[in-house]
């Protein structure tokens, strides 16, 4: 496994890994920096400069190998082994999420919800349990990753049973910024400030500057 | 209005502004770096560079003066300047959006939505109207920003009518990378991406090496 990967460049592994996925599907062999900026809408230069920590090297007329950015890939994101993924709160978030098409290119799996009240979601996979949030301690067994989409005020004191369980990444959907320990890695999705900032960028920071 | 904030910490000010409202709304006068780190969970040096921006200056012992933050805030972010957006494709995460708590420091709100279906969303502030897709052109008028939560395969039409409408801004929820213009702005929000690049980070860059 390279470490060294920056992680601005690690950010994108998925989204290339997609990509190329399908080109690899529609049986394409190569493809060329630019073909692949077109598709990802990531700028040639950037798709190069990350290629190279990836030990792919572009030929001039020729472009990548598809068969050797594939496996690289699938090694690089441990495609084989399958992430199990708690979501707590099914709301509709948590519904959408449950819903949300992670295609055969991703590897995380949602395997269990738990929510407050006993509504069953109305999962298009209809193969995932929900439990009762008080059944937490009971069923999470193993599981080291969570999805937190549950009102704000209830973040932290959740937060804190999934860190006694033995949770070691949350993805945390709410507004609450959560006290966590220091070896528990911790993602922020802020729709909300997502939102104002994009905002703030659009009216400040011109395309066409 | 100051451009020269750069974009790193143009993220975080909506972050900030929440919270220094919140401290505001306690009626406290002063705060420190450190008190604000753990509130916001960005690390102090963070802080103390981003707020150098800002030209606030923090005084040891003292801390930074909330008033003087908040109007700066409030001026950059152009809090009184309340930005219309419209949501197209109502499904779980269009209706999560439109019910979303787009508290008082946020100064987008979303105006109208839009459908393929003749679904109502079931949603908590009922004040915000549902329109068929097909009402599209008719009803945006004005509005520069929308929130694309489509299925990924409609994505890229839905983008070229909301383009031909002179929207500004797209926030793009769908897995779908999209062409549109230079003078177009486009922010991903890719949930599968987001959660598979967490667990590549979780997996390969542990907090404690």
């Amino acid at each position: 496994m390279e470490k060294k990967i920056p992680q601005a460049t690690a950010k994108r592994l998925p989204l290339y890994y997609r990509f190329i996925l399908n080109l690899h599907n529609q049986g394409k062999t190569r493809v060329s920096s630019k073909e692949l900026s077109d598709a990802v809408k990531v700028d040639s230069a950037t798709i190069r400069r990350d290629f190279s920590y990836f030990g792919a090297l572009g030929k001039k007329g020729y472009g990548y190998n598809v068969e050797y950015l594939l496996q690289f890939f699938k090694d690089t994101l441990e495609q084989d082994a399958i992430t199990e993924v708690a979501l707590i709160g099914v709301g509709n978030l948590g519904t959408a999420l449950i819903n949300y098409n992670f295609s055969q290119s991703n590897n995380t799996k949602i395997v269990m919800a738990f929510d407050r009240s006993k509504r069953t979601a109305k999962t298009e996979n209809g193969n995932i349990p929900i439990y009762s949030i008080e059944q937490l301690e009971e069923k999470l067994n193993g599981v080291e990753v969570a999805i937190l989409t549950v009102p704000a005020a209830a973040a932290q004191d959740i937060a804190d049973r999934l860190i006694d369980c033995g949770i070691k990444g949350i993805v945390n959907f709410t507004p609450a910024r959560l006290t966590i320990p220091d070896d528990v890695r911790i993602h922020h999705i802020d729709l909300s400030v997502e939102l104002q900032s994009f905002i703030y960028f659009l009216k400040n920071y011109p395309m066409n500057e």
